[in-house]
């Protein structure tokens, strides 16, 4: 069944779209309906304002990415911005462009996405704009949070001899897209075959449905660390690294054996012929949380589930290096220390 | 001179584009750098949060929009948003999405109109995105602003008997739309002939350069009249209408004779064979404010510079209606009373 957008019209479908939507937070004061939303924040918060934009074609190809899964991963990127602050995702605004490709029953199953992961997450959907596209689909979100004032944490505070610690694991996003694209590229017009994904589906899952790491703030809190620097990884390991590393005017030293990768990134790397440490510096999208505390947090730390200690920071001038199994420095680049060749992920 | 975006990478470029932007507001706490901007709004303030997505080809046309009046109005329209809740603007995030068309010399130009419109409207640019595009610009800007707990205008507010009140004048920015698509279609392709616009400045800068009504939102404050509901007039005053009448629960009457239109309005309706009330009624992106007041500010609201009475509100079951110079009533429709053919404006 394909119901025309057309016949609904915009505003209809912002209707249709937004029914039954209720605000669940009490910093939402008034959602979908006016010129703007309003939100009331306590005043020991501070609000936190991220924004993301997602172009058909460059960020998400719907060959293979299913519309649900872009509405939700499209919010759950937005919030991981604003846990990377250590904060908290309170609102979204969600703006839409589509061509006359889209049915209104496509829309359904992208807002459907975004819905999910905002019931996931304790997110209010308050605002936004639907509007047509000449060629594609653009999604705009923000997101706004809240964070008590003396615990936001920047990219800008490690200080020399902080711990480098990363969630997760790294590189299995990246690899799933690999995988989602050799498979796109072998079966393209051949219908009747069906790609096979049979012990991949953790590279599939991380590419097309990541999570973002509300588990690891919660756990911080009750800890009580707040880390001197943190960040979330959207466009690789080294790269962020060398962000905190700038903005924060320090070196530091992260050991290849410590970066935490899955065995299915390994086998995949295998199978592809790629060096497994360049993709998992390199790789982007994990939306894992890369963050530095204090060497005395070192015990609290170490015993923190889901969290992998995987150097140091060091004074500037030392720069910013991976240290090799075989004990070889690499020093780590803008693109990282071995750049993948150019990619649009 | 044409710089290519590649050169910069997308880093160089979002250092480039917001080199010196300094943040003037004491809610600005930190802006472009980190994963979200970091605000901080005093107790008795709400939070306003408005969005817009502007596509290539749907809501501008770069072969006659210069880039830096595009950047202006992206900025403005937003802050419009903000003023029609009775609120102050007071950031924006920019997200920009561009094709390989564009060089970093255009984006300087489109940056150059938003840095304006901020620096005229008092607003900080802290945050954004930017990213690839495979066809065309998109611009997607969110506004957050703030107002008194007490003081925010909603649409739902209008009460039976109450005044019914635009600003400026309505029809001018949609005369000038027609304007330039007509010059553009004679002038297709003949690169001696320049087309002629003397006379019709007004119309341009309308279409072009629209404002947004900061100076009427101080009148406001100034005389101490809250409206009972508000809203910015960017779909025509037909539509908004609706939009109060449908929210407030209420119906209306407005006065054709009462509807304000510039002198060069009617001379290009004229020109182009078109009912000028439909134009001033359906025209849309006059950015004007429509907003109602009780009977009894009628006094203080009459000598109000920029400030035109069209009608009043009624019972519901009395509809929405416009009443013309011979006394005829015609019925509001969703879309104005005898709306234009669709248009993608």
């Amino acid at each position: 069944m394909r119901t025309e957008i057309a016949s609904l019209g915009e505003f209809g479908l912002i209707d249709h779209l937004t029914k039954g939507i209720e605000l669940k937070n009490e910093s939402s004061k008034y959602g979908i309906g006016d010129d703007a939303a309003v939100l009331e924040y306590p005043t020991n918060k501070e609000v936190l304002v991220s924004t993301d934009l997602l172009m058909e074609g460059v960020h998400f190809d719907l060959t293979y990415v299913p519309l649900k899964h872009l509405g939700y991963k499209a919010a759950v990127v937005n919030f991981s911005d604003i846990y990377a602050m250590n904060g908290t995702p309170k609102q979204i605004t969600v703006s839409l462009a589509l061509s006359k490709r889209f049915s209104v029953e496509d829309m359904d199953e992208l807002y459907a996405g975004i819905r999910l992961a905002c019931q996931q997450y304790g997110v209010d959907i308050v605002g936004g704009d639907t509007t047509s596209s000449l060629t594609g689909l653009a999604i705009s979100i923000t997101c706004i949070g809240e964070g008590d004032k003396e615990k936001i944490v920047y990219r800008y505070g490690a200080k020399d001899t902080d711990l480098i610690c990363v969630t997760g694991d790294l590189g299995a996003a990246y690899m799933g897209l690999q995988l989602l694209e050799r498979e796109k590229n072998i079966f393209k017009g051949e219908q009747e075959v069906q790609p096979d994904f049979t012990g991949k589906e953790y590279l599939l899952e991380r590419q097309l449905k990541p999570e973002a790491r509300k588990d690891i703030i919660q756990k911080l809190a009750d800890a009580n660390i707040v880390p001197t620097s943190m960040m979330d990884i959207s466009d690789g390991l080294s790269s962020e690294l060398m962000h905190i590393c700038t903005q924060s005017k320090t070196g530091c030293r992260v050991y290849e054996e410590h970066i935490p990768i899955d065995y299915q990134t390994a086998v995949m790397a295998e199978e592809f012929n790629m060096n497994l440490t360049t993709c998992a510096m390199n790789g982007g999208e994990d939306y894992e949380l890369l963050f530095t505390v204090p060497i005395a947090d070192h015990a609290k730390i170490s015993e923190m589930e889901g969290v992998k200690l995987i150097g140091h920071i060091t004074k500037p001038d030392l720069g910013c290096a991976l240290i090799t199994r075989d004990g070889q420095e690499f020093e780590l680049k803008a693109q990282g220390w071995n750049p993948l060749q150019e990619k649009e992920v």
